[in-house]
Order: C-alpha cells, then structure tokens, then sequence
C-alpha cells in the first residue's frame, strides 16, 4: 500500500440520526461500505457502494435489487457473530487501506450501538487514523495529539475525555480557550465551548480525546 | 449522616428521550431535584421536585407557576458555568446524601449532553454510588466490581468498557457467558448480548465497566 495514497472510507451504518443530504465526497477513491441496513441509506442517497456487509435480513427487496443490479458484492456474515456490524466495516476498511474514516448511520435508537460506535472512533484514534461520526446535527472525533477542523462560527464546541487523563491540553478558536490543563475522564467540564473562529485546534500531550462539534 | 439510610436521588434533565412513564419511586426518601428544563417532565409526570435548579431561562411561565404554587425552591446558576445542569444536580444530590442516582432526561438530541451524563455515571461508578441513565427504551450503569440487576428475559444487554481495561469479567445470566476475560476500551466484542435469565450479575477485578440493558 503507497501511504501517499489517501483512501477515504465512507461507512454507512443502519442508526436512524443521519445527516440531511450525503457528504460530499472529496476523493474519487473514496471506498464507500455499507454495514447490513446501511444499504438503504446508499440507495437514498444514491451511493454505489464497493460491498454491503452483514446478515441481509433487514435488508429489503427492493434495496437488495437496486445494489444488484449496479452489480455490488454483497458479503453475507453471520447474525451471531461478536463484533458489531459496523465495526466489521471498519476492519474491512483498513484492511483495504483507509487512510480516514466517516461513519455515517452510526447513531439512533439503539444507545449501545452509538455508544460501541464512539469506541471505534477510539480505537481509530489510537491507530493515528483519522476519523469521524456524522449526524443529522453533529460531528464527533476521535483524536491523540492534534485535531484541527473547520468551524461554524458560535456553534458549540465540546470536549470529553476518553482516557482516563488527557495531558497538556491547548486549543485555538474556542471562547473558553485551554492553555495546558490536564483534563479528567468523567468531567463535564470541556462541554459546551464555543467557536470563536473558523479553524479550530486542539493539541494534546498524552491520551485520547473525543469533540463532539455543533453542526 | 447516617449511612444506614438509603437516599435515592432522582435526577430530572431535559434531554428529550425518556421513559414513557415517571419511575416508580420505592421509597418516600427519594430526593427529586430537577436540572433547568427538567422541570417541565416532573410538571408532565406531577413529581414535586425539592430543588429546580438552572438558568431558569428555559422554562416556561407555567412551569414556574406550577412549582411555586407548590413552594418549590429555585436555584439561580449561571448561564455561563464550567460543568453542566445535570452534574451541578448530581454535585447537589451528593452533598444531600444521596446513595443512589436515577437520571432521566440525560439522553436525547444534545449528543455532548448525552455522552457528558454517561461521564457522570463513570465518575458515580468510582465513587462505589449505584447510578443509572433511563431512557424510552434503555437502562445504562456504571460500575465497578459487581453489577446485579432484573432483566426483561431475551433483552439484549451490552457491555462497554470505560476504562482501558476491565479484568477477569464473569457474568451470570447471559446467553454469551464471559468467564474471567479481560475487556479492553476500544472493543465491540461484548455488545448485543442477551438476558436468559431474569436475574443478571456481572463482576470483574478492576476497571470500569458500562452495562446498556434494552427494556
């Protein structure tokens, strides 16, 4: 695999807190992978993925015959299996070379599933990838280091630890700005900050930690 | 205070998914305090809170009115405080002797809010304090050493570590047993398990552990 490459994955899950309209996709290699019930969203938005993944049985007919008749794999797993759908979606990814991931369909009703889907966000964080959840009104990463994004203006900005301490922390663009303090897993403290610019960074010594962006 | 006594705290936020009836109260100790917009679902489930406390900003006057009419007692926070409404009501039933906490309205369209009130049943867990979030359609712990609980028979039931770590699990009562294993931050291998039994035990050496139970 050449690292230079940027191989953008886009995962589409079966959580019903979607975005309005797709993300833009910024790459044509974008690998796009639905886990199971995400093929629908693929249809709606008419996605090509590059494999549906899962047990199909919440997949319906009409859903099934679009994809086929674009010609995309479909990779039956079995129910009983022990990762989730959408982390077995992940593992795809890397292994075909994901440089960064958005999952999308990766919140809703079933708590577990989001809260399981915010563990992957940190098990790619610890990998030093890229990633991302979108919502219909959120951005949530995952990070160690360094994360920089772009902003709207005012919205809301939060920080929560995922490790148990998070040293060093230091952020640009927020109106209650960070200047070296270590932050404690289970505080609320670092939610609800704000954007004060439109580039936001956040820098870190040591640990893992998530910001959920307004959007 | 006298620790023989149990003090439950009943916690009510503004999140907007929560169960469709108020929890039956077992015991006439309970401590009923509402975080800002709370009070609106204790006026919908007619509880009489001992304590309203918020800005305020987001209640509406009928609200107000219908919990001075019965001598509620309102308490001012600033709109610009570092933690959020429902730690300042979890700080409050601590320092009032609580031992155990219910939160309601923890859950809903404010994913930070979400994911910050789950910080606070890690931070409760720590602290050795029986703590739980109930939502429409969930019940979510955080514990330490030994979790018991009833469970509806066939229910899926997730675990999610919090800790980096959690050793030697041993579980009782469900359909994917756990005999000793050590879960590790980051995995979905212990999520969509399920009740075979109306009873569920879940204990563990060391690290905290989150339990998501669907009802």
């Amino acid at each position: 695999m050449n690292p230079t490459i940027s191989r953008p994955a886009l995962i589409l899950g079966s959580g019903e807190d979607v975005p309005f309209t797709a993300p833009t996709l910024k790459n044509d290699n974008t690998l796009i992978i639905c886990a199971d019930g995400g093929a629908k969203l693929a249809r709606t938005w008419r996605l090509t993925p590059k494999i549906i993944l899962g047990d199909q049985d919440s997949l319906d007919a009409p859903t099934k015959e679009y994809h086929r008749a674009q010609g995309v794999v479909f990779r039956r797993v079995p129910t009983e299996k022990d990762e989730t759908d959408l982390d077995l979606a992940v593992e795809y990814a890397l292994q075909q070379g994901a440089t960064s991931l958005t999952l999308v369909g990766a919140w809703g009703s079933r708590i577990d599933h989001a809260l399981g889907n915010v563990e992957l966000l940190y098990r790619l964080a610890l990998m030093g990838l890229p990633n991302q959840i979108l919502t219909r009104s959120h951005r949530l990463s995952a990070f160690c280091t360094r994360f920089r994004a772009t902003a709207q203006k005012d919205s809301i900005v939060s920080l929560l630890p995922l490790s148990p301490e998070v040293t060093n922390v230091r952020t640009r663009g927020l109106l209650y700005p960070l200047n070296g303090v270590t932050l404690k897993k289970g505080s609320t403290l670092t939610i609800s900050n704000v954007a004060t610019a439109t580039e936001i960074i956040v820098e870190m010594a040591n640990g893992v930690l998530l910001i959920v962006m307004q959007q």
